[in-house]
């Protein structure tokens, strides 16, 4: 956490600048995009917490609690869920820094049954993907990428697939990161 | 992690082991409860992990990452949602060792507007509490629990409420907590 000189504490700068650090702009930008969504309440959209295993805990004074030692561990589910219109919504987001395709170890096979099983249960459900080096975030439905990673015989997905299959998802300076546009657009086909 | 000496491991006996010393046999239980309605492809519902703020994070070799110090930090939603027959399931659940009375401190206050906020966009919300002392746990329908909390002038909730506005939760070896029977009862009223 920054803290600022004049003690302005701006929480979306603060995210979006240690997630640049770490290469997770588009993270940054989805949660300023599901804190606009619930601002405008017109949909509860929030990341999960990372997962961490916890091994040790310190206790320095009685209201305290220090984690000492703690390990990432992999994801079972998505980063991203909520409730839109009605609609359950479920999705993971990725970066890919290759122009010409998107390394399909990107995303876990537990995410992939994740998506899969939620889609049988009438979820909304897609995954977003930005090419970092193109400038351009697609919008994939669940059920496509799940096709192409079970029948694929190569390790990525050219770029020309998405182009074919996704959809580009429009950016705004309030909503950086705007995919219940298309959501819209593929679900409910009229108002934005 | 215990380490069984016969070399077994089971996950919901260790997790109910770890959980039980740190008071969480509930949390133990609904995660058993939901392992079990996955498995039955009846329901995908998960626990979020534990929020924390990382702030530093070894490196000590090239593919290990370990965290070094860490705090938790308040949830900003409840702990458990997912998707239930096409609907959006989100709800909160907290353990008490009061026999009169549970105490409204237990649920912060952005966990009851979170539950208010996914009401609106329709979801099916509730509370589970559980009553350690009493061998009870009751399923309060968000809605419900949300008027106490506003128009309270104390602040705790007696156990006669419960009585008369929850619905207790039945318990069986397979679904130690298996609300989806109450979800049935009060949304679909047909089968289990």
């Amino acid at each position: 956490m920054v803290n600022y000189p004049n003690g302005r504490k701006n929480t979306y700068h603060t995210a979006a600048a240690s997630a640049a650090g770490r290469g997770m702009e588009l993270e940054a930008e989805i949660n300023a995009t599901n804190t606009r969504y619930l601002e405008e309440d017109r949909a509860v959209i929030h990341k999960k917490p990372t997962p961490v295993t916890i091994v040790h805990v310190d206790y320095p004074s009685r209201n305290a609690a220090k984690i000492t030692e703690a390990y990432f561990k992999l994801p079972s589910t998505t980063d991203y869920n909520g409730i839109y219109r009605g609609k359950y919504i479920d999705f993971e987001a990725k970066e890919c820094t290759s122009k010409t395709s998107f390394p399909l170890k990107s995303i876990h096979a537990h995410q992939i049954s994740h998506l899969d099983s939620v889609l049988k249960h009438g979820a909304i459900a897609f995954v977003i993907v930005r090419f970092t080096h193109l400038g351009i975030t697609y919008y994939v439905p669940a059920d496509r990428m799940i096709r192409f990673v079970r029948t694929a015989e190569r390790s990525s997905i050219p770029v020309a697939w998405f182009e074919a299959n996704g959809f580009a998802i429009p950016y705004n300076y309030v909503r950086p990161v705007d995919y219940l546009k298309i959501v819209d657009r593929l679900y409910f086909e009229d108002k934005e």
